[in-house]
């Protein structure tokens, strides 16, 4: 199971690390990849180290994606080659999983038309502009789509993501 | 399964938050005590609320006790009712896991006398002038006390935590 990571400057730290960990004790290769190549920091101060460059991702060489918060997300969410990966990816029918800012990229890539999500309240709106029906939980689980609104929503979101990953 | 955590300012925050989500995760109920109730801030600024004091915690109240990192752990091993409940908790032959930092605390109570454990590198010296075999290794189980060294261990660690806490 190889899951790509998509982050930039400025992530929300647990929201990566925690959930890294997590996949990782399962078993799970996790890949890093920001606009570009190199060192990417947290808000809090983490330092993780990205592996590959956005516009040399492919969609097929993975078999999950995940896109962790912060407001960096917003962001990534105006990125012609982070949006064209995931329209990429969601075609290929496998798991993605989003927490807190992450599910604006997805909304913004178009995959949340009529499916049922969460996110950070302070952008729901943005979710339900891109078609997404917002749901008020600590995880939403539609299709092979996972997602979460916050770092304290972690046990609940991760327990969905190891299971929807793994294809049970 | 109710788990004790004991912290205080200046804990390693991957190290006490991806643990707790992890076991939230698994269904333990995750209790902190710290020094004096209330809030404690990490190194990073991540803020967790401390529900009971140190001088309030009973041994017998928790079935597993899980002591984090950062250098706040080093002053922990300093402080009375901390040693005191370590003592009275390892009498009780119950699971126990501490990383970084933490197995120092653990030392400091006499209960790696003869036993196989690892922590930070700059501590292992404290470890091993408290009797333990310090080894070098992302996680190192001996009976029920399961240890670790950095914020990269921990998916190795929590997979054994998990088992250990389990009683598997």
């Amino acid at each position: 199971m190889r899951v790509l990571m998509i982050t930039g400057n400025g992530f929300e730290d647990s929201e990566l690390l925690c959930p890294r960990y997590r996949m990782e004790e399962e078993g799970f290769q996790v890949d890093i990849a920001a606009m570009e190549w190199g060192e990417v920091k947290g808000k809090r101060g983490y330092v993780v180290s990205a592996n590959l460059a956005m516009d040399e991702a492919e969609p097929e060489a993975f078999d999950a994606l995940f896109l962790p918060g912060g407001k960096v997300a917003e962001k990534l969410a105006m990125h012609e080659a982070v949006i064209e990966f995931v329209k990429g990816f969601a075609k290929l029918q496998r798991p993605i999983a989003a927490i807190c800012h992450g599910p604006v990229i997805l909304g913004a890539a178009g995959v949340l038309k009529g499916k049922k999500a969460t996110c950070y309240y302070k952008v729901s709106d943005k979710l339900e502009a891109e078609g997404a029906i917002y749901v008020n939980e600590p995880v939403v689980v539609d299709g092979n789509i996972v997602t979460s609104r916050q770092p304290s929503d972690i046990p609940f979101f991760m327990k969905e993501v190891i299971r929807v990953f793994k294809g049970q």
